[in-house]
């Protein structure tokens, strides 16, 4: 199974000049989302993952059903304002202003392995906020894997060194 | 397993006198996790489910690895803005103003079995938007299913109606 031919590609989605890349198209197909999910359970599972963590909301759509697919748990990285209990909070520089995300102080255990589980890497900054956030925890990053790694972005590169592996390598430029 | 056991209550959150159920805490442990998702398939497969249907964010904790496990599509329901194809709108009331979900216009098939799965049944307001999105669209609604329903307020005896099953009931009373 080709799981790129799943992928439609919208342009000019958020904005005129980006080639958008709709994981939603891929996960209307059963099949196909099956076997993105077990595909990427392999590799989480060959990373040593004993935790999954995703930020919100596009890597709960692909970390849930790996954690679940494992048998691990799973730890959401949201938005202000959201968990209940002791956070940390974590603010980093986009293209134009600041963002900040937040995980339970007790969610990871000192030591343990976590894999990071997102739909795709563009620039790469969440996922190396999110990296930071684990090992401000005290857990140890094994590994990153995302559905698609657009290749014609930065992030791609910048993360290799953490370990990330995608399903999908998306040389498609945005213009 | 007693899954209710998982769940840790926050006092006075997100506003004082509401006692918060925080499912992150039973997502924290793989096995209460596993068995909530295996306990959640098993009634959304008893539905007779097609495709499963979850709103932003909190549905995507449960409703995706449900999808997944019973092999099915999953269909986000998303805020404004975040769905990249043609999508309805809808628009329905809250305590204090209103709030718009989206669902991809071809996301459900014509007369197609909906399962829709969320976290938690309070006033029941986002799962009633939900049903009526899915009926505009042309599917069928054959159960609701969530974690957590808090029969102290009224969503759950208001959604009994369209098949709801909750895998804890909570009457522990709002102050």
């Amino acid at each position: 199974m080709n799981l790129e031919e799943y992928i439609e590609v919208i342009p000019d989605f958020p904005k005129k000049g980006v080639q958008f890349k709709d994981v939603t198209s891929l996960m209307q197909n059963g099949e196909a989302y099956k076997e993105a999910i077990n595909q990427m359970s392999k590799l989480a599972k060959d990373m040593g993952a004993e935790v999954i963590v995703g930020p919100e909301s596009r890597g709960f759509l692909f970390g849930c059903p790996v954690a679940f697919n494992l048998n691990l748990p799973f730890i959401p990285v949201r938005k202000p304002g959201k968990l209940p209990r002791e956070t940390i909070n974590y603010t980093y520089d986009l293209e134009y202003g600041t963002d900040t995300l937040c995980m339970h102080k007790d969610s990871i255990k000192k030591g343990q392995k976590v894999v990071i589980v997102d739909d795709i890497v563009a620039l790469g900054g969440t996922m190396e906020a999110v990296i930071n956030m684990v090992n401000l925890l005290g857990g140890e990053v094994v590994g990153l894997v995302c559905l698609i790694g657009l290749t014609s972005l930065p992030g791609v590169k910048k993360l290799e060194p953490f370990g990330l592996k995608c399903l999908i390598y998306d040389n498609v430029e945005d213009k």
